[in-house]
């Protein structure tokens, strides 16, 4: 018996071309002697689709396909991913299709609720592992958390685990962790397919994985990218091509590359090629601007520099060694004569009172202007420069350097980004070094450094992650040896900046508590 | 025995002010010879507090208060919702209080899902419905969802219902519905008390309700206001002092009613007191202006009227007729300097491009900036003037007039609109009749009517409410008699919309599905 396993890349609610994909993975499995392919969970739809799964369109979408699908398995077998409706219910559910037919529809019973996705919102619990016989194997079917609900697994060979398991920088390690427990516990292999690709905010790393009935690596899927590989049964599993295992990665490197995946796919599936975004010659917008070249090509990425009467010699240079660096496009727009425009309709209501932060952000908002008319002219989509540290404290300017359809590091804390930044330099220089050490400044005005509002970021970001990622009370984190005026400070700045955390771009979703879909809060508290 | 149902407006997590208003209550009560006093759910905290629940500084709060609470409690008894937690678990409960102990804590069992709020993520379900021997009386407490489950209510004198029952403008006659066949299927009496006040974008619009047995109104508390009273138990319940029930009220008049709640509470609650806006002279401002002015007083509302080379004439009048109707105060600054010098950073750039979008939203952002940095300057809130009719089909600029801390007409459409000026008209001009009766348009170029780029009002308010609030499919729409291709337009239009609602201030909820909380989307999908 042959088996393939294909690591998806699915866009939401795009039937034509999830179906296409599958269909295409089907038929170039059957070529290759294929008994059965599996895809990965609610492969048809794309997951995570949140309230289009109340869509009655969107769930005719889904229909069809199956039916597309299910045509198309002639002389093969596949298990896929999908919704299914009773007239009552919807459930998360696969579809094992032999030769043309619909053979047993099986449905999620353990719903994923995470802090960011509830299943329970939208689907029905079912009632979960199937047992199926397959010419002369025995396998259960497993979607997502139903995995650890096995229990006796008497007379089966292995288990069958669709999933989609959303990307952080320790997911891996804990998937891993939980597949290889059950097959320890199960004496089972798993063979285990996730879905891989961003899902706009969400990303998914694939990774797909392939365990003996030790919980030993018998093969990995790449990762944030597609791959289809093939396995035999005979006395076990075998991979018809083994990938050759990584090194232990690190925890840098994944981040860049789901990064840059982020992009990637945020601009493919949605039809747009350019992106613009304001470079300022300090590290956060060096940082994006070098991610977005990887992802997009320097051909289609603009740096805006524009500077203001606040704005260093050397920030220039930097941003312009940057552009030289990456060879995107670039173009210089002082700000000056906007700023001015603003502070002369604005004197006779403010008369001589004295400039305070009102002007910083007159700055910063004449700034994203220009960024948003540049987008509305060409078309190029407006990449956020700002950072998790910046997005925790609210530093930063809402309309002003908080505009974009996309944060790409509003999920990475500073002392994070620098290291990102280290690790793109690790052949050649492409983020000035001078941006990379020199003291961070917003240059909203004169001698200005991020270290006049806040703590020093080595100070700040561990506080920040005890408080933010690990949800530590003030008193444990005190506990742990950090200085109490600095955490009560910090915590103070987190919750009194929640407003600002309502309007600002979707994040790019690299650890497991990033601000927006998995942080609800009221509008108004004390 | 005497009984005090006390409908009070909690800020969520301000155990000082929610626990002075409760004491405060239970001695006034205690002096009037009530028996027990009757608070709301989750009254010691405010509900909803939303992920508010998670934090340990929070709950240690709620734990002090219900301290304070118990302690008050001499010589009287008490109801009060508070949450409850063991060691492991978090429950929304009610505590009885009975001469400064303890007695009883209730745990709901039936957790609220709607589409805004999940108790799911954060409470455990309890034991639910409790039956309490109270003096020579016997009595059910539900919290909220537990009304349902009372079936055997042998030998039970009443039920106590504790809820936070959340408005909208159909909220009170759902509410008044379940609880009166409540009552005729039990045959008993219920008391319900519910919160009032604005939770930032949730409103709650109080109207506690006391019915006898064969579900009629025995009495009726405050809407919109805090009201506590008192009922004696003889041969069934006596209000003390009933209220003359309202005659039917209008659908618009509860609205305006809310939104003007919701205004005073989202300043009153975070220690604000001045708004501005920007005034155009078109209908949403100058009703948005109308309602701060009564939510704040005149003297705290700054209209800022900002004329571009494309306002007319007619639309400065009609701004400064508000002006003097309302005695708000006013600036004006015309913005043709800005737009000039933005055009003129960019006409390297763009060349000979001819003006589009661009420049339009130019204008649309230089507003937002002078907002913006009034607001800063002065420490006025910005309110935003956004109907829902353009946030659905995305007629709006972000980061120009989509800015601001809250939306206060975000969730009311613009046949809605026009209904709430002419209700504020009602007894003298406020709104110019002129604003009223010209046909909308943005002026954002020369001659500009909305219904260039929009379906009229008349035929689009229908649709989005069929499509939005109703959740129908294109195809239900369709069937109900309108026009095909009008339907597909407009589907398509909020569908495509998505993105900028991610970006836009909280609205103050009135409708039974209001855009923000309660719409959960993936950001990119097709």
């Amino acid at each position: 018996m042959k088996i393939a396993l294909s690591q998806l890349n699915y866009t939401i609610g795009d039937f034509h071309k999830n179906t296409g994909k599958i269909v295409d993975s089907i038929v170039n499995a059957k070529s290759k002697g294929v008994d059965l392919v599996v895809f990965s969970e609610l492969a048809i739809e794309g997951l995570p689709a949140f309230d289009l799964y109340y869509n009655s369109i969107f769930r005719e979408g889904s229909r069809e396909a199956i039916e597309v699908i299910r045509e198309s398995c002639i002389g093969i077998s596949c298990l896929v991913g999908g919704i299914y409706e009773t007239e009552e219910h919807i459930y998360n559910a696969a579809y094992l299709i032999e030769d043309g037919s619909i053979k047993q529809v099986i449905k999620k019973k353990v719903l994923t609720a995470n802090d960011w996705y509830d299943e329970g919102r939208y689907f029905n619990s079912g009632d979960g592992l199937q047992t199926i016989q397959f010419q002369d194997k025995k396998f259960i079917v497993a979607i997502n958390e139903d995995l650890s609900q096995i229990s006796n697994a008497k007379g089966v060979d292995f288990v069958i685990h669709l999933a989609a398991t959303a990307f952080s920088y320790t997911s891996y390690a804990t998937k891993f962790a939980q597949v290889s427990a059950l097959c320890r516990e199960a004496k089972l292999p798993v063979l285990a397919v996730n879905q891989v690709g961003a899902q706009g905010d969400i990303l998914f790393d694939g990774r797909s994985l392939v365990l003996d009935e030790s919980g030993n690596v018998i093969d990995e899927l790449a990762a944030f990218e597609e791959e289809t590989k093939f396995y035999q049964f005979n006395e076990g599993i075998h991979a018809e091509m083994p990938a050759e295992l990584n090194p232990a990665v690190s925890e840098t490197s994944i981040i860049h590359d789901a990064l840059v995946m982020g992009i990637k796919d945020f601009f493919e599936k949605q039809g747009f090629r350019k992106a613009v975004l304001g470079l300022s010659g300090g590290l956060d917008s060096a940082l994006v601007a070098a991610l977005a070249c990887q992802a997009l090509g320097a051909e289609n990425v603009l740096c805006i520099l524009m500077p203001s009467v606040y704005s260093t010699a050397h920030s220039l240079k930097d941003a312009l060694d940057l552009v030289d660096n990456t060879g995107c496009n670039h173009e210089i727009i002082p700000i000056k004569d906007a700023v001015t425009s603003f502070e002369q309709l604005l004197a006779p209501l403010f008369q001589d009172r004295v400039a305070d932060l009102t002007e910083e952000n007159i700055q910063a908002r004449s700034r994203g202007v220009l960024l948003m008319a540049i987008s509305n002219k060409f078309g190029h989509i407006v990449l956020n420069t700002s950072n998790k540290s910046e997005a925790a404290v609210g530093y930063g300017t809402l309309y002003g350097d908080l505009v974009g359809s996309l944060s790409v590091i509003g999920d990475v804390y500073k002392t994070q980004a620098f290291e990102l930044a280290k690790y793109i330099n690790r052949e050649r220089e492409i983020i000035p070094l001078h941006t990379i050490i020199k003291p961070p400044s917003a240059e909203l005005r004169p001698d200005q450094k991020d270290s006049d509002s806040l703590p020093d970021y080595s100070m700040l970001d561990p506080i920040l992650y005890q408080y933010i990622d690990l949800g530590k009370s003030p008193s444990d984190i005190i506990a742990l040896g950090f200085e109490k005026s600095a955490v009560e400070r910090i915590v103070h700045m987190v919750d009194k900046a929640e407003f600002k955390r309502f309007q600002v771009p979707p994040n790019l979703r690299v650890s497991n508590k990033a601000f927006g879909r998995a942080r609800i809060m009221p509008v108004v508290f004390k």
